[in-house]
């Protein structure tokens, strides 16, 4: 068996192949601005607090949506569905803004960015707080509004590929 | 179908909910301390940097290993695998930090904090910064040391319970 108790290797490879191993959620992150919808997939996002509600996402400074939300006084994540798999691929191809949101029903909103109707969740923030670290940014954002679909099966990211969560048999050890 | 095109919840309620449809990658937290180890599970983690290679996790103000990770150097963050629910079970219990390193093969390190024998990856980390945000901190770890298990089976909590990645199929739109 190869495992963790086993060799060490340095740390640029062997993050990236332990980032594989990391699994997630796949989200779709959008801003609106001048009138325009954006967004891309992001995978780096999890909760924060819940006094007050907030999560953070990163992105890397080289990335599309970087240079809107650095100016956005919100955004939008929204959590896919296993069904919003079309979605997702389109979010992360080089398509243009206006063709990543020909996938999927969207509606704009007051209160921040675009959001997916069928979306596991969709959560409004207020964008507090943004951290530059290394090649990223971490983005906080207070939790304004949520839509969430009662039905729940997210769409993950694992090993370079879409996955669904298999639920363990409780008594599994 | 209830689902995100339709009401919207307020953020409290709202957002706790949209949090148990966020799926996320299963880890153990590690500090050593005096010569003791210290533990505990933690679901908010996030890759943050590949330049240089980096990672961030949430721990609540109140938690038991805040304190020592707001002194510590260096942790280790211990991605579980499948195999590993007991372990996981066991650090998010009210025991002592001796009996929670009781299951499982724990190794010390010299680099960082404990690492398990078996983990999905261990990811040994210099902390570099922590940012304080509601009713928790940020830590920000850099990349010193990895130790990934080949097999590729990640333990993930979603909707109150543990899970593992059922791979979708290729052509699911």
């Amino acid at each position: 068996m190869s495992n963790a108790g086993g060799q060490s290797q340095p740390p640029d490879q062997g993050f990236r192949d332990a980032m594989r191993r990391l699994a997630g959620s796949v989200t779709v992150v959008t801003v609106a601005h001048n009138g325009e919808r954006h967004g891309t997939t992001a995978t780096a996002v999890t909760s924060l607090s819940m006094a007050p509600p907030s999560l953070l996402v990163c992105f890397n400074r080289d990335s599309r949506l970087h240079g809107l939300l650095s100016t956005a006084e919100s955004f939008c994540v929204n959590l896919l569905h296993t069904e919003n798999v079309a979605v997702s691929k389109l979010f992360s191809s080089p398509v243009s803004s206006a063709e990543r949101f020909a996938s999927g029903t969207w509606h704009d909103d007051a209160s921040g960015g675009p959001y997916l109707e069928g979306a596991q969740s969709s959560i409004q923030c207020a964008k507090e707080q943004q951290i530059d670290y290394g090649s990223h940014t971490i983005f906080i954002g207070r939790v304004l509004q949520v839509r969430n679909r009662e039905e729940i099966s997210p769409l993950i990211y694992c090993n370079g590929g879409y996955a669904r969560a298999a639920v363990l048999s409780g008594d599994k050890k």
